[in-house]
């Protein structure tokens, strides 16, 4: 059986992990990966199949499957309708809320040239879509839970550094232990998204800056830190250095429900990743197989993993009844 | 939208499981039960629309989707493919190494009828599938760790019974924490199926039965007991009546995978339930709603919840983008 031929398009951290992982899936194969940035720029060219963005149409004929690993902020939204005319392909657009404006996008231009993009590939929105998906259609009397971290959020480390005087920040979002420690009681809570999370912050002040103006600052400010348990640490240039890349990511999510009188139902999923990156790479790389398969069976259009049957993101010859899976 | 209509076969644990959380799923509605037990010996029969089994054909019409809620011993293998030739269904046959076969006989009925049947739903096989095979699609170069309990095994509280001088018995699966410690180290090592559960047995015996041949009996049973942590308590008939009905059960697959040079990647999937039948039961009957949806489809023949994409088991009127489930 021929690989399938796999493109990447971006070369950051995302794109990195891809080509890192890759070699784990032998019936993929890695044709092209594509960025915007001068390849003199990147040590590593040398070793890899990396071409120039603009050129990325004349290799239509010569991908199965395109991953976008590119940010959702301003790329996706404009490059995976565009490039969906084109390539089979998948993306981790990751803004929850403007999903739907993307599915409609990506979908109109996907049916129109008859290929297949998958969307929203990762694992938040991703694997514990799944689990809630799954846990929702089978307790549907019950609630799910979701907890992120301990992790960096970049949306709340770039929110700090936006405040006067400060040169730089991180913010791990960590899940807050009493809310833990009440489901863990038993009980079924309502939380608010405040108390479901923890803010811890690590700044680095520029010289003289107001340490307490900048946490008041932190302090109240609206949806991101307002009501959270939020600890503040100004570090060093020293110390800052010496924090850690903050690669490391994880979650979980809880679903419970109550059947019969009073019988508990608990099911929960958990993730804990040295690298995010490079899982959310493991994710798309799977998916991208999975893509293959399904327009090989003639499905067109946008879908999402929730679409996808679990056996698709398997190999093709793997058979689910003679390994250990069912 | 009219309600998907639904019909049991067998009315025991699993049936009545049916019954009893069958309410909380508005889109499906039930219309009768079949068994083969004399009705008047179920006393809550006339709040129900039971029926005999031998009768069942004639319901062919009026029913969308039949759960089979018998045992996977005798009764499935025979049932299973027998009814897929007039009804969509879904059955819990938990009999792993056997599943081909079933398959096979379902396939070719379901095939030639036009409908379709869901084999293996439930929880192991079926979530724990699912879950390992997104794990093993995702970290290919990982491994996956299956552990049971803590819950009653029926089939070795049966093997216990059937040793001379044992009025009754009932074995408690409990993992290993030996096994789970070391995994919460990080290892990734190689168990035997003994170094994962821990078997612990209670026995109600005979007056003046030998209870030191009981107990060499059990810790030197082949494949059941030998090799295995076994602890072993005699019980008397008042502390046999006290000991819970052990309807309680659960389990967890954790799979880890290493991307990079040395990033640990960590999933893991846990079940806690105070009902197991009324868990299994709330998973067959999410599954009946797919069954539905994917035979409205045109899809027929045999399937698994591996061949089912997440979203066919939502009521038919979810909208994933509009909830919390995307």
């Amino acid at each position: 059986m021929k690989p399938i031929r796999i493109g990447i398009a971006g070369y950051g951290n995302l794109g990195r992990g891809v080509v890192s992982v890759l070699p784990h899936y032998p019936d993929l194969h890695l044709e092209a990966i594509f960025c915007r940035r001068s390849i003199t720029d990147i040590p590593e060219a040398a070793h890899l199949p990396i071409f120039p963005l603009n050129t990325i149409l004349s290799w239509k004929s010569q991908l199965d499957v395109l991953l976008l690993c590119t940010g959702s902020a301003t790329d996706l939204p404009v490059m995976a309708p565009a490039l969906a005319e084109h390539f089979n392909l998948v993306d981790s657009y990751d803004n929850h809320a403007c999903i739907p404006a993307h599915y409609a996008a990506v979908d109109k231009a996907a049916k129109q040239s008859e290929t297949l993009a998958l969307i929203s590939a990762g694992w938040d929105p991703g694997l514990f879509s799944i689990f809630r998906a799954y846990s929702t259609a089978i307790l549907p009397q019950g609630k799910s839970y979701t907890f992120w971290g301990k992790g960096v959020s970049q949306g709340h480390s770039d929110a700090i550094r936006r405040i006067p005087g400060v040169r730089n920040a991180r913010q791990y979002t960590i899940p807050s232990s009493l809310a833990l420690e009440r489901l863990a009681q038993g009980e079924l809570p309502d939380f608010t998204p405040q108390e479901m999370h923890k803010r811890l912050c690590f700044v680095l002040p520029e010289e003289h800056a107001d340490r307490s103006a900048i946490e008041q600052a932190i302090r109240t400010m609206p949806a991101y830190f307002a009501g959270y348990e939020t600890e503040i640490h100004f570090l060093t240039p020293e110390e800052w250095q010496a924090l850690p890349t903050g690669l490391a990511h994880g979650g979980r999510v809880l679903h419970r429900g109550i059947t019969g009188s009073d019988n508990r139902q608990d099911l929960s999923f958990r993730l804990q990743l040295d690298s995010n990156p490079q899982f959310t790479a493991s994710v798309l790389v799977a998916c991208a197989r999975a893509v293959f398969t399904m327009h090989q069976r003639g499905v067109c259009g946008c879908c999402t993993m929730l679409d996808i049957p679990p056996s698709a993101l398997l190999p093709a010859s793997a058979n689910p009844f003679s390994g250990k899976i069912l």
